[in-house]
């Protein structure tokens, strides 16, 4: 984490990242026309709930949104701001511009979740799954406190999956003793790149073949 | 803690509180029509969920309710009690006389939560978020559980707003060197009034412009 | 957990019971049509989420899927298995092949999970709590995540009453020294034979006196 903290790249990116997953927590609450209290909760469940969740599994103190509580205080003007000036199309603006610092998150807390875990000498399995849950249980939560099923699990686009595969990367180019700030932007960068592509070539996830009941 | 844990007003205060938290779930189970055991784990959820989470989160044992086992006896008896004796018209009695007891539990669990947080020197964000979290999310997971948005999310009443406003007042408190009693039960007695107050007088939180899509 | 650990019994019972668990999440994913990333999760969730909420509660760490990570692995094989084989006929047959694994599952993780929570001294009724949550909360979580009201608290029959009989049982047994590993497998034996009486003789837990609204 050190040699990550000190990068100069790091923080800029993280910032993105966070805004993004904040954002699709606001549009999601605004969607489903929630109050103030509401919005706050979800849109702070979707920007930290991943990373949260991850280092209750993995009983890491103090959390992120603890360690930066100002984050918060930013977050709630936010969703102030939001609920008193935005409209329909800005939430369809919002939508699309957030695809591209969302991609970016996905990519840098997938990596960096594996690397927790993995300095923490977890199996592989377990690095990549952390990896996973601090980029997309975010979302997850988001969609359980709005009642919904988690777009996640249903959407059949390769989100978690592309984190999945860069998280095993991870893990790969730590075996092979390549530098921690590569082991982490190497793999961020490739499902920065991988999912933006599966977006604009619309790829698919195979589905089932039983029929609807 | 320990000087309010010595007070003679508490202990009954919190009786209410975690009975009238309890009663919540028990009516959302039974409008549900909940099994026993679904009316059981609801009605502890809306009772004992918000101090739980506070403390998985601040990383604090034993559980209030592992302290006070002895209440989750009560509770059963409870659940089995209303499944055998309740009516219609007891829920909507219930559900007005609890009001009462909800708006005390709502100060004193936000002004504890805020309190233990500022004892383990969190920053005041994090000690007013542990504080609302406290008071609301009882009902927010009574709420998931049974499958529907969490009210404090989209009723649109100043609910945890007042917790929230409440626990910063701990922290202004306790931050001039007020006595911890006072830093308690003062907030706790203002969020009780205001909370009376916003239910008699039908205050609303204000909504969003966006229209319906 | 030593003892028990050492028995030639336990390893192949507690597969079974996994993967009925797992199973029981599979069916559900496969049901509400989920991608391969929600069908994983909830077959994840489904096979350790009791287990997993036990040892948060408890702070016991590490979780059995971090010691067993290879179960992981097993499991996504499954998943991919499953989205590419499984046809209608297969969940109807997998629904009723399932019934007797789950019953054996009930019966070995709600003993398990008491006996735990004795081991760390904690009350009876926590006992209890601690093996009705680590047999029955998988399917409870799996059923949240399919954003619906868990099976458990609204289908009338009695199966976390079963799983509850049986661990005031197990703390019972220990009570009066009884040696651990009879504890365990006397009630998880009883709680199995129960559960699939009430299965074949229909047995129902009684209902609410209320009208619907």
């Amino acid at each position: 984490m050190v040699i990550v903290t000190a990068s100069t790249f790091q923080v800029p990116i993280e910032v993105c990242a966070t805004l993004a997953f904040a954002l699709s927590g606001l549009i999601a609450g605004a969607r489903k026309k929630l109050d103030a209290f509401g919005v706050f909760v979800v849109t702070g469940v979707a920007a930290f709930g991943g990373g949260t969740l991850r280092d209750v599994l993995l009983d890491r103190r103090p959390f992120f949104w603890v360690d930066h509580a100002n984050w918060l205080w930013l977050m709630l003007m936010l969703c102030l701001f939001a609920m008193i000036f935005m409209r329909n199309r800005h939430i369809q603006l919002t939508e699309r511009a957030i695809l591209v610092p969302d991609a970016l998150g996905l990519g840098l807390y997938a990596a960096l979740g594996t690397q927790i875990a993995l300095n923490l000498q977890m199996p592989v399995i377990i690095c990549a799954l952390m990896g996973v849950m601090t980029a997309v249980f975010g979302g997850v939560l988001r969609d359980i406190f709005c009642n919904e099923i988690p777009k996640a699990f249903n959407d059949y686009q390769p989100y978690a999956v592309i984190a999945f595969s860069g998280s095993l990367l991870v893990v790969a180019l730590n075996a092979v003793h390549v530098p921690q700030w590569l082991c982490i932007f190497v793999p961020a960068g490739l499902i920065f790149i991988f999912r933006i592509t599966a977006i604009y070539l619309g790829w698919r996830l195979p589905g089932w073949k039983i029929e609807a009941e």
